[in-house]
Formats: C-alpha cells, structure tokens, sequence
C-alpha cells in the first residue's frame, strides 16, 4: 500500500486541499483559553501556502504590516486516495505517508476574525504559511500515535510533544473529515499542535521535526505586498 | 487568451481552490444584518464540493440533521493561470471563463461558527455545497459587470440581480486574492450574492441562471450520514 518515498512525495504534488484541526491537544487549547472541542475544529487551507523543505530559497513570508507569526508543529497525515464516510475500522488504509509541517497561523489577523465571527482565510491561508517536509511512505512509521514533534526557534526549543497526547486521533479524523468532505488524493490533515505555539519574527529561523525521522529548517523573511487598494 | 470551451472546461478539472467572497453585494450585506466590508471577506471552499450541472443524478445533499441550505446564486470567475500580486490593470488577462455558481450554505452552522468564533468550513465545504455549471469561455462575455443572476426554487423566483451591484469588482478581487495566496490554473473565484437568499429543503428543484447565457437545474435531496462519533 504505502509504496516508495517518490510515490508519497507523488501524492503531495497531486493535493487539492489541506484540511487543519483545530484544538486537537489539550495543552494547547488551554494555553490559548479555548474550550476543548467536543467535534474537530476544521478549518482549510489552500495548497498554495505549501512551502517545500529543501528548496535552497525555502523560507517563510511574513506579510507587511505583520510583526510575527505563530509557529504551530503538527504531524501531517497524507491521504493516498479517494475516500467518503470511510469508516474507522479502515481509516489507516487511505494514509499514504507523513509529513512534518507547521500551520503558521497570523495570531492577530485570526483573533480578529475570531471576535467579528469572519473565517480565518487570512489568518491561516496565506502564501508560505503552510511549510512542509518531503513526505516518508506509511511503511517507514511503525506507530504514528508516538512520534515526538519538537520545534525550535533560533536553537530555543518552544515546543515538543506527542501525537500521543492527540484528543481525536487519525483513524477517527479521517472517518470524520470523509463524512462532511470527500478526501481525494494527496489531500493533507494538519493533525493540530501541542502547547508552546509563539512568535516568529523576521530573520529568525525555525528548525522542527519528528524525532528520530524528519527535520526540516526554514528562514523567515519579509512579505512585501504590492497591494494597495 | 479564453479559447474554447472545451479548454474553459479542462480549467475546471484543474481547480485546487474555490475562493468565496462574502457581502459583495450591499443589498444581501443588509438582509443578513451585516455591515458593508472595506476589504474583500474571504473564504475557502474545498474542489471537493464542487457539484458538476448537467449529470444525470446531479443532486445537492443536505446532510442530516439539518433542515435545509440557503442557496446564493454568484457569479463564478474561472482563473487560466497562475498569478501572485495580480496588479488591477492586468487583472482579467488571468481570467479563462465564467460560471454559474451556488455558494450553498448551512446558515444555522455558520452563525453557529460566527458566534463562537470558529470558521466557516462546515457550513460552506460539505460535498455538494458548490453546485456550478459548464464553464463558458471569457470570449463569450462581453461585460462581466452587467449580467444578470437569477434563482428559482419551484419555479418562485427568489434571486434576481445585477453584477454591476458587485462592490468589489472582478480586476479588483483577482488583484486582492492574489496578494495574499498565489492564484493557480483552474481555481475558482466566487463573487458574492445579490439579495434574496433563504433556505431549500428536500425534495425542491433549483432553476438559476445568467441571463442569455447559463442554466442550471438541481435536485436537492437528504444527504444520511454515516458517522457516528
Ligand atoms: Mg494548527
Ligand atoms: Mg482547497
Ligand atoms: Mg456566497
């Protein structure tokens, strides 16, 4: 089923959507005084803000007028085919591979849709926002429920954690995510962040990973708009 | 530039984003009660939702538990490439085609989402939720700012208005989107609604179209699903 690292990396290239959770450790949720989520928090994400690890020119935009962003490390799920109202029991059989990304999220552009009750396409969708490593194949991770996600900024450990401190885990993400959205190949679930999210400022860098299986390093720089109304 | 409409359909098949726009028009801006933005609102709406006129079985789905989707009957702007900070003079060489779109949304989930300040996914990503139809080539619209949009739900018509109502324009919404995420071949702008807009239940049939260039139809039927939690 999972095939070769080319053909998981294959699979990232053919993605028409990115789907976040939202909430999904406890930490987390209570450092930013959210309640915990009784359903998943869903939110997307186009595939325009991927960023690809190991592109020499490979870093983070922060948009002007933006002083920082969040940094929020998550385990990646990428799903292999097509699936609608996939039932838990044979959940893991859509999972092509994994990857390690980080769901930059503009914490001030997101508080403020948050309290006019607006999405947080800008908060969360903008170009870069979504980095990413090459995908390793479902074959080369024995239990995804126990990888530890860590993250530095400027060689500051901010975060680290357990997928195993997940509230809603994969099997059960994907039986949800399929019943209100088909999930088509290449598709990404950002499985959600463990506690210690916080800012990143232009000319820092950010290295993060999956202990013992993935590392990825990004540069953050500006984002000039040539915008103006 | 726009070709044939068999070209202005293969967009379509490429399409990795739908891009909605809220309260584009200040007539449904007020039938909601809400203000009149000063910048585009903007949401995602997953390909996955798309629901193709013109099958046999096409069928809008309204998942249980709920009760009906209102309908909002939008202009759909086809994009023919890919395009970062789009400047407004060049916007509409970036433009492959129209559509007739329904931006189809579970009003009691959103303001449900509004209210605690979460995002729209639910109430505007579910599969079936952007019923549109053949892309038309973009040489076959003269003006894009004077057509006009109809509904009928049972042949009572419930939308009907002009895109020259549109606050924000086409050039001016390609150049907004593409100053925040990178716009893509085949991804698809939805613009707003005129007023009008109210709920559809099981079993009712909907007619929309543009004027002397587009008409749809589509069933709307109880979507079971499988999940429980
Ligand atoms: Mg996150
Ligand atoms: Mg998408
Ligand atoms: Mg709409």
């Amino acid at each position: 089923m999972s095939g070769s690292a080319a053909e998981a990396q294959r699979l990232l290239a053919a993605s028409t959507k990115v789907i976040g959770v939202g909430r999904n450790y406890v930490a987390h949720a209570k450092e930013l005084g959210n309640p915990v989520p009784k359903e998943p928090v869903l939110f997307l994400k186009p595939t325009s803000s991927f960023l690809h690890a190991g592109v020499a020119t490979a870093a983070i935009e922060i948009p002007e007028p933006l002083e920082s962003l969040h940094h929020e490390v998550e385990l990646a799920v990428v799903i292999s085919r097509r699936g609608r109202d996939v039932p838990e029991a044979s959940a893991m059989d859509f999972v092509g591979g994994y990857a390690l990304a980080l769901d930059m999220t503009a914490r001030d552009l997101q508080y403020a849709a948050k309290s006019a009750g607006l999405p947080w396409t800008l908060a969360k969708g903008q170009d870069t926002f979504t980095p990413i490593s090459a995908v390793v194949p479902k074959s080369a991770v024995t239990n995804p429920d126990d990888l530890e996600l860590w993250l530095k900024v400027d060689d500051e450990l901010r975060q680290k954690g357990s997928t195993g401190d997940m509230i809603f885990k994969i099997p059960f993400l994907i039986s949800y995510i399929s019943s209100v959205m088909t999930l088509m190949e290449g598709d990404v679930i950002l499985t959600g962040t463990p506690d210690g999210v916080g800012p990143v400022r232009v000319g820092q860098k950010i290295k993060a990973g999956i202990t013992d299986l993935i590392e990825v390093e990004f540069d953050v720089q500006r984002r000039n708009r040539s915008f103006s109304a």
